[in-house]
């Protein structure tokens, strides 16, 4: 998987030790192959638990964050939805509640460049759900926080450091940056399996450049050429948020901590209570 | 001309009312045309004359201010060179000055969606006048400015109200604040007529939106579909950039002024003696 997937390096790490122990006392191939098959499905039946949970517990985070209980609009980043996690989604998961909850007015979403992942995949499941939902080019997002169009910001996760700080798809920490200007609540929303407490900070998280050509080329490399011949091109797949932007981390677990933890500077604890237990040092 | 650019208008009607005047002494058609063809084309010479006075004015003001004689590299976004004004630029005039000069390390241009002026057109002046550059995704100017690779963001004005609030292209912004959060300069380059006194404040500014077809489909809208069938778009054309997110805004007029007038809050006074007349309250 890409360097900066966390989860799903470790999923598939799970399942070939898996492999590797079953094939030690295995009569056939055929039982590992059964083995597998059980342990990849009931992985499936638990990522979409995790993101429905993600989704419930955000839904019910934001109305109390946002001390309103209607008329919520938000804006996403990339997509977090069925296309990319197992079903459910995590920040789409989020808008997936509070949209079934009655609570949402708006959901936008920023085009995602270079890859469009946004204006394809997050713009096709919002239109399918039926969400009342926006496109905006990436650039745009300020003016749309400017304008009061939007209450929150709620994005997912490739990989979170220990200390909270977040890669995400480039432009996220651009997103951050904006939202914190505009006094607007930025929340993260993943599954605790994203979280790498071997990564002290974001500063040793290695991002991912990918090929000019999603920049040069229209629909993200795969058209025709749009860009001036000749010129560099600089494309990295992620950026890092750091924690200080990031209002809270909304994962599957439930919080028993109580609820003044918020706001920076804040770290990610370890011992998975929490809705993932941010809390002010 | 479209409601934001206010020179352009200005400009027109500087020639109608020449014609108008002209028509009511003229013998024939001929005579108008011919004062209207001289009034035309001094006006190109003023505006290149203008527009290099502002490339020579902002290149010697950014070393002043950024400290550095040498290795100077700045962000410019959407196209303000001579595809879009008289034939040097605005802000890429200051650059190709800051090259000519020997002291820019390379310039950046985003990408500049929806309508893809930054790679389409900044970087084909760019590459042209083989001028060092890069080209990114919009949404990868924070990463950028947090990596340290640039000192300076530099861009162009469509209109600029009485207190120094500019409109620009969609993203200009976006870039301000992100500007502001990694402590960096933030100038516009602009020619006066640019400035529209008899507008208190950036508030007045008529934002002209554009078709959702330069997002939904690849090639500013020119192309094939690439977004969901069904989304809503919001494509405002531009934003407004607070006075306050404004390090400098730079003319052609040479400023008599002393130099302590920089960083916020500032205001555009109207006499007309400055690197535009910037000073605080």
């Amino acid at each position: 998987s890409r360097p900066t997937a966390v989860n799903l390096s470790d999923a598939a790490t799970k399942l070939q030790n898996l492999v590797s122990r079953t094939a030690e006392t295995a009569k056939d191939a055929k039982s590992i192959f059964q083995v597998f098959i059980e342990a990849a499905e009931a992985m499936l039946v638990d990522d979409v638990a995790d993101n429905k949970a993600i989704g419930s517990h955000g839904a019910e985070f934001l109305q109390r964050q946002l001390g309103s209980s209607r008329n919520i609009s938000v804006l996403t980043h990339c997509n977090t939805g069925s296309l990319a996690t197992a079903g459910y989604g995590t920040a789409l998961g989020v808008i997936r509640a509070l949209h079934s909850g009655g609570v949402l007015e708006k959901a936008f979403c920023t085009e995602t460049r270079p890859f469009n992942q946004g204006s394809r995949l997050t713009a096709f499941e919002l239109v399918h759900d039926k969400i009342p939902a926006t496109l905006i080019a990436d650039s745009a997002a300020a003016a749309l926080m400017n304008n009061g169009q939007v209450q929150a910001v709620i994005v997912g996760a490739d990989r979170i450091a220990a200390n909270g700080d977040t890669a995400n798809k480039i432009g996220t920490y651009n997103l951050s940056i904006s939202a914190k200007h505009h006094g607007m609540q930025f929340y993260v929303a993943a599954p605790v399996t994203s979280i790498d407490l071997s990564l002290p900070s974001g500063k040793q998280i290695v991002i991912e450049e990918r090929s000019p050509k999603e920049l040069l080329n229209s629909e993200g490399g795969l058209g025709k050429q749009v860009a001036a011949s000749g010129i560099s091109v600089w494309n990295p797949a992620f950026d890092v948020t750091p924690a200080n932007l990031i209002t809270a981390i909304i994962t599957e677990k439930v919080c028993s901590i109580s609820p003044h933890y918020l706001h920076v500077p804040f770290f990610v604890c370890s011992f998975g209570v929490g809705l993932y237990c941010i809390i002010s040092r």
